[in-house]
């Protein structure tokens, strides 16, 4: 069950027996269905989770009913909401499962000693988030200045294991594009081959 | 010229006189004036830039000589292309001053051996990134799902002095709004009052 979790973090910092021997005792590992929720909007995001198997998605869902999606999370990521997880404020997302997933959760207190008792995990987080931030911002000046088109491109690109798992209508979703337009796209690429 | 930076950092975690006056040395003080280039696009991003007094901003421009703003950074922010600066590819980013500014640059060698010699700082780095993530995953979400009028809003309540220090034009590029409509905006807040 701690395989991916042990291989990422080895990819990244160097880690001791011992010390991912205690790393494990923190985590709580739950398996989730397709479908399930890890997270409603309305609640605390009490635990970040690693995904050992699967795939889930993080999404808003407007007044209207349109869902925006912030993330996907395979094997080997990370999901929360970030901001609800560190101030205990109701989160206004939803996190659940694309595909039946094997998760590792952890609550805040426990990832706070972690952090204590293996400074080297401090090096891990900083640059995980790192990688995070430039692929947010990333996708931000996508969105503020890329046509449809390109924004389709990109995701091919950097993350196409995302469009062979994900259905048509959440990647329209997360491109903040119409699912005709995706359709569309997806046609014109296939005439062109 | 370093009273913010040890005044930012000590808001964070607790670094001893010793370690601050290693880290001094390691920066390298610049002066930039309004309108003055800190990074052009084409360009490696060699440094990341923490910001004592005036303002920067980070931006691309597109084939059609739009620009899209990234960033706004005042007193006690940190301002660079991240990944450029990572990987030393070419940046797409331009980054220059909105005001006189007193700048402090720091290599990737030297920010390297600076978290390995200060390790603390592997944490006040992990939760700037961390901050700076949530604040980009939010406005990400804003960019998708918020309509012009809620997209001002949030940005005067959650950054209101810039609103005061940064040309109106600028806050529609960083809005992704054009000036017409940010004009409406603020001529209809002003007849609500």
């Amino acid at each position: 069950m701690y395989e991916v979790l042990h291989k990422k973090i080895s990819e990244l910092v160097t880690i001791t027996n011992e010390e991912f021997e205690f790393c494990k005792t923190l985590f709580i590992p739950k398996k989730l269905r397709k479908k399930q929720f890890l997270l409603q909007d309305g609640d605390i995001c009490k635990y970040t989770t690693f995904v050992e198997k699967g795939t889930l998605r993080s999404y808003t869902v407007n007044e209207k009913g349109s869902e925006h999606i912030l993330h996907f999370a395979m094997e080997g990521w990370w999901i929360a909401d970030l901001s609800s997880f560190l101030t205990s404020e109701p989160s206004p997302f939803n996190i659940d499962a694309i595909e039946d997933s094997e998760l590792l959760l952890i609550t805040l207190p426990s990832w706070e000693l972690l952090l204590d008792k293996i400074p080297v995990l401090e090096r891990y987080f900083r640059i995980l988030i790192q990688n995070n931030l430039i692929a947010t911002q990333n996708r931000l000046m996508g969105t503020l200045s890329l046509s449809a088109e390109m924004k389709y491109e990109r995701l091919l690109n950097t993350f196409p294991e995302c469009l062979q798992r994900v259905p048509q209508h959440m990647i329209a979703s997360y491109l903040g594009i119409t699912r005709e337009t995706l359709s569309r796209i997806r046609k014109q690429r296939l005439s062109k081959k």
